[in-house]
């Protein structure tokens, strides 16, 4: 019963339709700030684009369905990235929701049912840090590899990614930036500001965390020492997870990340804490950049 | 050509050597202190072993293979499991290789193929630390499991265990004693006795870290406080490997966790650092006791 979207449209001759069918996929990017919903094809190209706050369950998610069915086209599924933590346990009863959240509103929203129910349609449903890793090993920096991680550095730290050609998921999933790192206090007085861990990794390098320091976040200039202290945090945490996982590349992503000075600066951190011992992965950008996250979602629908 | 053990000793009717037969495996676990070799079967019995301490590549080697080849029953294959840094990618020219280990004489050690070539016999490879969450997996403490961790801390702090349902590999393969974790030098001024990291999780931790700093190593009593502080910084070890891979079990053994008494003390400080945000996984002992290594090295032949 699946239509697709070109032949919908009437572009294509009957023959055609026939033969070359390329099915569309919806995908909604689920985050704390704003919703990014997409519609995009097999080859990764976005087809339509839409984005909003994020307010209530009812609203957003409502107006999330709404795109979806103002589409021209009949998708294929749909694959939603998001924010957590979430339940990804297909046998569980709770499979789909977003669980306990501290996000107000949020706690326990069955947002892969609302959608499915909604539209009839098939949804694929992650954390919004491995739907980005999916699109990134379909269509960007991590394609043909097995291993490897994605992580988002911005208003908190998330990570995801490959083990083995599959997702990382396992009992729950990573929570990635909640890792404890050295922290000299005597260097570095600022007590961390995760709300669980204070000063776990998240809670020294995220945004807000940047912020409470230099009062600014992002934009401080990129010869301020704040990168310094930022990239050696951040070189711990790719260092612990490098002896863990042994990836075969990194892609490091989010706010804090287009701060490109990071880069450099962070691999010869990581380099300087291996000591030799073990091989350091290439560590790099997204390749699919501000749309990583929309992308990653229609990957998980068309995966 | 393979034959088979009850088979070969005559112990089976002809009509019983057809319709069960059962393969026998070899197995070595090759570690820096001695090697252990044995024989058993797909149920995980083992029916031979055998064990000596570690000299040079030729003559320990050599000592594995006769006992081998002295066995009654022809073999079907051989694993093994080895201390490393090993090469685990089976496209490369050294696969099967002991590399680059600080261990004299054993850098560049062709182990794999040493025992391939003669014995005649298909041969499995990996990690120590990966045979033994094998043995687990098959046999022990992780049947059914997909994703869960196996750590020995003993002589250094070793990390294997699956991703996904298969032995965690990567780039090269987890180093996981090497990752840092907070060491508050004002209340353990110990430097750490790593080589090549000085306070990381295996220089705080290990058996030869222990007795640095109270004379003696794992036969310290139970009371000693040493054992709190020791089930601090392995229980942020575990807080960190808990939210990168999510497992769903946590097995520790090896010569330190012979200390029973830390069991609850890691469980307890494994929560306290957890507060809440994420779920710790059930952190048991290995179920194949004294006899895991040989018996992963069996599994992964048997597998």
């Amino acid at each position: 019963m699946t239509k697709y979207c070109a032949a919908a449209a009437g572009l294509l001759s009957p023959k055609t339709r026939y033969n070359e069918l390329m099915p569309f996929y919806g995908g909604i990017e689920s985050g704390g700030t704003k919703f990014v919903c997409g519609v995009g094809d097999r080859a990764g190209k976005l087809l339509a684009r839409s984005e909003f706050p994020t307010t209530t369950p009812p609203e957003t998610i409502g107006r999330a369905v709404e795109f979806l069915q103002e589409q021209p086209c009949t998708l294929a599924a749909v694959g939603i990235g998001s924010f957590g933590p979430v339940d990804l346990n297909p046998s569980s009863p709770s499979f789909g929701f977003i669980t306990s959240t501290p996000k107000s509103g949020w706690r326990d929203t069955d947002i892969a049912g609302a959608v499915r129910s909604a539209t009839g349609l098939p949804v694929a449903f992650d954390t919004d840090v491995n739907a980005a890793a999916m699109g990134e090993a379909l269509w960007g920096a991590a394609q043909g590899l097995d291993t490897f991680l994605y992580l988002t550095i911005g208003t908190g730290l998330g990570g995801g990614g490959m083990a083995n050609g599959r997702l990382m998921h396992g009992l729950v999933h990573p929570e990635m930036g909640h890792i404890r790192v050295p922290h000299d206090l005597a260097a570095d007085p600022f007590p961390g500001c995760c709300p669980f861990h204070g000063d776990c990794l998240e809670g020294l390098v995220s945004g807000p965390a940047i912020e409470a320091r230099w009062g600014r976040g992002e934009t401080l200039p990129a010869a301020h020492p704040a990168w310094q202290l930022v990239a050696h945090y951040i070189a711990l945490g790719l260092a612990t997870w490098i002896c863990t996982l042994s990836p075969r590349r990194i892609i490091l992503g989010g706010g804090v990340m287009r701060q490109a000075e990071l880069f450099p600066l962070i691999r010869a951190e990581v380099r300087a804490l291996l000591n030799g011992y073990v091989e350091a992965p290439a560590i790099v950008p997204p390749a699919l950049g501000g749309d990583a996250g929309v992308l990653g979602a229609i990957a998980l629908a068309a995966r």
